[in-house]
């Protein structure tokens, strides 16, 4: 017979699920109500509502996804792209190469803009690539690697697309709440995030936002889109206007509570209380580190706060390093992926881990760790 | 400003979220833990231990979606069709219609088989079908039709698909925890469920699991699977075997807490007396029913004991009815889908909510109601 799981406490700084507030567990476990129910599309409103302030803009098509942000991801490019569009992707870390896997999946033809790791996103050789592409339908690039702990210049970016005409889709799952994201002012059509990063919530939900310009490509289509889970013509049927809704799937309704609760959690704190949060840590975080001799990868003028990329230390074993964080210090840090897989750890202060005590817990046990 | 949310308290007799027990919603607020921590592993482990209880199968590829049951139908149909692929889909509600947009939306090439709503599925039909297209690649059937709560006889139609050398698609979203689903003595090869009906769980993850036979097929496409996010050859690599997991995406780590407690109560009752509990409880409610003047739209023998449906009577309005018993009784139950809108309703008895209070309101409210 198998039993309940009682998970051990543990302080999550790796690069999502970051630490989550006892308040956003105890909504999860708030007593569950239909889908349809009036006081869940009144909670539904209001979870929209809180992610545009998340997001910084007015687009009605702003909602969560029933599905962690790999989903999110893939709901930007299937509702957007149709077979034979031409979409320029920026690479510069993981999810710029899980970009163009949803390009070629969605039979779109990707143009491939390379930056090294650790480096943001160049706009001169995106500019040049538009350039020499001008049938580009959509630009994609990630603001806040995840991979690397790199911010690109969105703003920048954005700009670029619109200026050639593209649609922009954007990657901010590591970026919303920790940094500024200004979906409007910056003119980005598709943008996407994750629940568990700077939000502090439990993994699981992507909130996305489409502008008005995707939203009539989505209803305009000349075929379907080729998800129907994720197609959002139907799931704005669900999300809409007005109080009528129509069944399209049935939300993870204990889910939303939660997201809803971290997203009070962050009006209350306000966006730019969170991003001086986030700021400071990073520094006592910065300073730290490098006390104990250890090198961040990304140069200062492109780190994000909430996600430090670190070399491991020479004649450190990665492995048997967090192995020892976890089991003696309850600590978590994140791995490094792909080309920094055993070169890198990733050490997040993603909301309500962004805070002193994990910062003091984060340091005694590396310094304990690479001592050894 | 937006303050927390605080849902009423209400019953859950509709198809689908089911009440939740307090030992599931507590589960949902422990502490969040990595997708990769090694205690989150052996959980994950657990789960699918329990998954192949549920289901009744040895299928090493048994796993919960990390998505409602919408995405769990669309992995199954994704991952075994490559485009010009011969489906041969059985269609008596909407669920069978759904599964035709898969169809098509992946590339397939359907051929649809009716049957009318409220009925099974016509063995001799789906004979007929499969001999006059002896291409087919895939058959696909609804066991458990959520918007008829009509059950259709899943080991004949199995075998019919099996006997034409088809790989076997099956719905049991509504089946799971209700009746039998012997995924391996019936030969069905990917089978969808949701955790939100008889496994009384919090809506959005659809436990899947597929054959040997289905495995074999999907490792040897001959094209990607279109979706990232659900292509199996890679959700296998974190799901897998052994300690060692690739990320793919950020798993649900909550809304799993809560799946694990769903199934450790599933297997502590044991899986035939939650049927017969499903059962008895359904028998006392058609009782209740028949004795206020409310007829069944489904022959008995074809009846899902954990859904009801059942015709409106006349003179009543559906909608001022359904608000009626939410506001006056917090009683949910189902509105009719599709054909049925208006006409029907559906009274679910699914998991948690299959117990005699459940009942013993349900009639005292509707009488209420209809007495109006």
């Amino acid at each position: 017979m198998i039993s309940s799981f009682h998970p051990p406490v543990r302080t999550l700084m790796g690069p999502g699920p970051s630490d989550v507030h006892p308040r956003i567990l105890s909504a999860l476990g708030r007593p569950t109500i239909g889908h349809l129910d009036p006081a869940f599309i009144q909670m539904m409103d209001e979870v929209k509502e809180l992610l545009q302030y998340a997001f910084q803009t007015k687009n009605p098509l702003t909602l969560p996804i029933s599905a962690p942000g790999s989903a999110g991801m893939e709901a930007c490019f299937v509702n957007l792209i149709e077979p034979g569009d031409k979409v320029v992707v920026c690479v510069n870390g993981v999810f710029g190469i899980r970009m163009l896997e949803n390009v070629t999946r969605t039979g779109g033809v990707a143009v491939r803009v390379d930056d090294e790791w650790g480096k943001p996103v160049d706009p001169a050789k995106l500019a040049a690539a538009l350039e020499a592409n001008p049938d580009t339908k959509i630009m994609a690039f990630v603001h806040a690697e995840t991979s690397t702990g790199v911010c690109s210049d969105a703003a920048t970016l954005c700009a670029l697309g619109r200026k050639h005409d593209c649609l922009v889709i954007m990657d901010t799952v590591t970026g919303l709440g920790g940094v500024p994201v200004l979906v409007d002012e910056w003119g980005a059509d598709a943008v996407y995030s994750g629940s568990q990063k700077c939000l502090s919530c439990t993994p699981g939900l992507s909130p996305v936002t489409f502008s008005e310009r995707a939203v009539e490509v989505i209803r305009n289509r000349k075929t379907p889109v080729q998800s129907w889970f994720l197609d959002m013509n139907l799931v704005m049927g669900y999300w809409g206007e007005g109080a009528k809704r129509a069944y399209h799937h049935t939300a993870p309704i204990n889910a939303l509570y939660g997201l809803h609760e971290s997203l009070v959690m962050l009006q209350e704190e306000g966006l730019s209380a969170a991003f001086a949060r986030h700021r400071v840590m990073h520094e006592k975080l910065y300073a730290g580190l490098t006390e104990l001799g250890i090198r961040f990868v990304v140069d200062e003028e492109y780190r994000l706060p909430q996600l430090n990329a670190v070399w491991i230390p020479e004649g450190v074993d990665d492995a048997v390093a967090r192995t020892r964080l976890l089991n003696e210090f309850n600590l978590e840090i994140g791995a490094g992926l792909g080309a920094y897989a055993g070169k890198v750890w990733r050490i997040g202060l993603m909301g309500y881990s962004a805070k002193q005590e994990n910062i003091d817990l984060c340091l005694k046990a590396l310094s304990a760790v690479i001592a050894q």
